[in-house]
């Protein structure tokens, strides 16, 4: 029995790019990507990446090299999830809502070889070319723009743009064989920052293996039929779009790219494209809710959407539900390459009262497929928690679909995989019917937008404020963010210095905001200041931050009540 | 990026046993198994299967050891799926239809240290053991008899029966976890003889990664969804149900297992328990259509009917889909774990006539997931044959689900997977739309009732009776079974033997027929035999078998039309 060799047929490394290549002998007389008025099959689409990967190739990208990317759901982004790992190099594709400064120290640590930018975000570009003046960084850095394209009048005057790079590719068939043909799949193929801070960026190492498990997942999670019309209104630089990029190839859907996700421009596509299926995060609810709401209950079937990134609000879900969208509720992060916990239906669901319905969404729901394990422990004997919705005890995890690592931070990596299992720092329970749900985050996250705010973070940079004595960052509800940092803080008093003690009244919230916002992206930063005489702590020091969360919790958002959310996430 | 090592968080090996421990843990409440009045939950099935890992340990058994079936589709066949490898052992399922001779030589390869043997098969297992007798195979052999058991009263006398094992087997936690953490996803799994002869039985060793990929292949393929109740009309010896066995696991569905395949015992069971999903050859389709055919059309939603071994005739389907079924074609092969093509539904298919719905549905389809590549080509330049739906080559496919390979045949091995990838020896095309259609198997394999008779198997037996100068068998058409075998023979003419010119006048049609019986499984005997003067030939004296087949085609076999088919595959 053991002695069966394998050989060429019978062992091949797993890894999502033959979803491509499948995708267009198998779909070749499907579209694959509609943008605006361009139009893609499966075989172009695979020719593009193709001949884009035989450019990198030629611009002398290795293996392993990192190829970043700043952009929105356009069809390129799509594109360089399959032409990157295709020439054997790492994806890293940017959140484009952080600041230069942010970004600048993301490219500092990832150090890529070629950035590829959307010409709209040139500016932001230019920003954060003056922050490495001169570094090895950028001067080992190749830039690349993503024009927008009118195919039909098609004109390619500059010589390193995108396009030009696709129409010089020369993808022979021995180069095409070995780009799908790659050589380990614990290769890396995505390197994906999370929330953290500009000192420590965290890069996420997502392998060939993890992402292919991840991708077939969400498939099953999701029980995503084929030819699925994919509406992309979340960012793919979040995960690689909770690696639906690669689920939509495996499925020969249609991606339908978006550059705004804004109300219009969804209603618009859906009716327009007979979309299927969407992802976002709730706030997206709020935005579809308030931006003149189409009724798509007519629809032969209802809109399947995936939402995560923190926990949808019954009431919110209920709204959606009656517009003719069917929602499902995930939970995921970028260390387990996208979502790991879908909350499947249950048939006997169906007999309770529909405002339980909502309740049972909000769940996290039970583990992929692709996971080995899932699992609640208590945070100090490390054993299981009873499935009684009662006992709380860390979310675990552990599977192929894990990340490698964190990048160049073994320390970070060594942190997250204590135990021998992925921990999440979430706390949950189990319920007796398998299900987990999320009681708390032991982690200092903020949820805002669908955006993970590291609240130490903001602290961090409170802290640099020459009045401020302590901070601590909470979240509090917003309407159309979910939540929405607010901010504690004690003022330096001074006493044996009369000078700060008169400067001090001067000190007024707007000014820490105004403050804020000019060190951090803008999202990130507290909409509510809070000054106090000094921040609850226990008996060891430590500042109490449920206590600051109920107070959080009670405050209203009112000069952001009425924004209008357009160009949320783009 | 190179320097990121793996550990046990975020490297798992894959293998479908973990679905059985995730169903325990995602579905407590959710029926596992239905037989009679018999009735699991998942965390039972999973504490059963536990248990008899623990006392196939405690009987020694050890890793690669072999671990023989020879069962129905009841719940102990569905068990030993899992607690067999989770023991460490590989199952080698045997086909109930073949008779004691062969059963005996797939023994004597695989030299199992246990057989399991359902007690109605005991005459058939009595017939094995006189062929063995005091052969080591026999010797190391533990044989153990599953009884029917009513659990409501339970009386567990026999020492070494199925149930007694269960109840003794002492599954500690840390032996638990043991189970489930396999060293190797390549190692072997399972172990599953496909047609050939006694001569040369071929034993397909399976995978736990090929295993596992297979599973969710099917899952996504069929595009099967969360808790389907799904009924045991394939066997499950038939390459472990095509794999169905831990897909069902995996979404958490209801396994509805039967002893017998009949027409009653089908719709009872359908209306019973509220079947979602079916697989079986398209044989069992007459079977329903013939045996009192109850109109399921008014159900709320169709039964999935999962259909492969041969393509399933046009008016069998549409009359099989007016009675409530909704079948899908499937191709695969035990070499390749299961099924590898499967004819995926295209909407604008539903603007087509009927009749060509019908057409489309009998073609093989496209690629599984789970394999990195299938194509179709040239038999001598090995290059893919063009997608125009005319021009033939020979299918191949390449991927983590073929099998290891055959044990201890290292010939047929290399034979199979020549040119780097799996040949089948199956001739078809490629259409326009990506759909593969197989024209012509060029091994020669006769598909009767869903079993692969290998005619050179036939003839080698033919071969052997004094009498017979030439043989050569091919399939003939027949209307409950699809095809079965008819012979073709030219009698020893024994110009300078008078004895042999005057005895060969008493050999007939029916003494070839009865010599076959003797010597071969019944269902692989010939039911036609003409008698030529010679055989078509070519010039380089290769009997012209294409001739053959289209005499063959032209008979019709009017003994056996109205044979009740009850008992067809148990």
């Amino acid at each position: 029995m053991d002695n069966m060799p394998l050989c060429e047929a019978n062992n091949v490394p797993l890894t999502p790019i033959t979803f491509l290549k499948r995708a267009s002998v198998c779909y070749p007389n499907r579209t694959s990507i509609i943008y605006g008025q361009t139009r893609f099959t499966w075989p172009q689409t695979y020719d593009r990446c193709c001949r884009l990967a035989a450019s990198l190739l030629s611009l002398n990208i290795a293996k392993n090299d990192v190829v970043s990317v700043l952009a929105p759901n356009i069809p390129a982004m799509y594109e360089l999830h399959f032409a990157v790992p295709m020439a054997g190099a790492v994806l890293n594709p940017i959140n484009t809502r952080l600041d230069a400064n942010f970004i600048a120290s993301i490219l500092r640590h990832a150090q890529p070889k070629i950035l590829f930018v959307d010409r709209n975000f040139e500016p932001l570009a230019q920003e954060i070319f003056h922050l490495l003046p001169n570094e090895d960084t950028q001067l080992n850095m190749n830039v690349i723009f993503i024009d927008e394209t009118d195919f039909s009048k098609r004109n390619l005057s500059k010589e390193s743009d995108y396009e030009s790079l696709i129409l010089r590719g020369e993808p022979t068939s021995s180069l095409v064989t070995r780009m799908f043909r790659i050589q380990n799949e614990q290769d890396p193929i995505s390197l994906n920052y999370t929330s953290g801070t500009t000192a420590d960026p965290k890069g996420v190492v997502v392998s060939h293996r993890g992402a292919y498990l991840s991708s077939l997942s969400a498939i099953m999670g999701w029980e995503m039929g084929t030819f699925p019309v994919y509406l992309w209104t979340l960012p793919m630089f979040h995960c690689n779009g909770w690696t639906l990029t690669w689920s939509v190839a495996a499925r020969g859907g249609t991606n339908v790219c978006i550059r705004h996700v804004t109300a219009p421009e969804i209603y618009k596509n859906i009716e327009l494209h007979g979309v299927t299926h969407m992802c976002c995060v709730p706030t997206v609810f709020s935005i579809l809710l308030h931006g003149n709401p189409i009724d798509l209950s007519k629809r032969s079937r209802p809109v399947q959407v995936l939402t995560g990134g923190s926990s949808p609000p019954a009431t919110l879900v209920k709204k959606i539900q009656q517009l003719g969208f069917q929602v499902m509720h995930v939970y995921g992060l970028t260390e387990a390459t996208g979502a790991v916990l879908f909350c499947e239906w249950q048939e006997e669901w169906n007999r309770l009262p529909e405002k339980q319905h909502m309740e049972l969404k909000a769940r996290q729901g039970v583990g992929i497929l692709g996971l080995a394990e899932v699992d609640v422990k208590n945070t100090n004997t490390h054993e299981s928690v009873p499935c009684d919705g009662k006992t709380m005890g860390e979310i675990v995890m552990k599977g192929s679909s894990i990340m490698k690592g964190y990048l160049k931070n073994p320390k970070a990596t060594f942190e997250a995989f204590k135990h021998g299992w992925l921990n999440t720092g979430d706390i949950g329970v189990i319920h007796p019917d398998g299900h987990i749900e999320i009681k708390d985050r032991s982690k200092d996250i903020i949820i805002s937008g669908g955006e993970n705010i590291n609240s130490v973070g903001v602290e961090n940079v409170l802290y640099k404020h020459q009045k401020v004595l302590e901070a601590a960052v909470v979240a509090m509800p917003h309407p159309v963010w979910g939540e929405t940092p607010c901010a504690f803080v004690v003022i330096e008093k001074g006493d044996n210095n009369q000078r700060v003690r008169e400067e001090k009244l001067t000190i007024g919230e707007r000014d820490l905001i105004e403050y804020c916002r000019e060190n951090l992206p803008h999202f990130m930063c507290p909409r509510k200041v809070m000054f106090l005489e000094e921040l609850p702590k226990n008996s060891n020091g430590k500042i109490l931050k449920p206590k600051l969360r109920d107070i959080a919790k009670g405050l209203l958002v009112v000069d952001d009540y009425t924004v209008k959310p357009i160009k949320l996430i783009a």
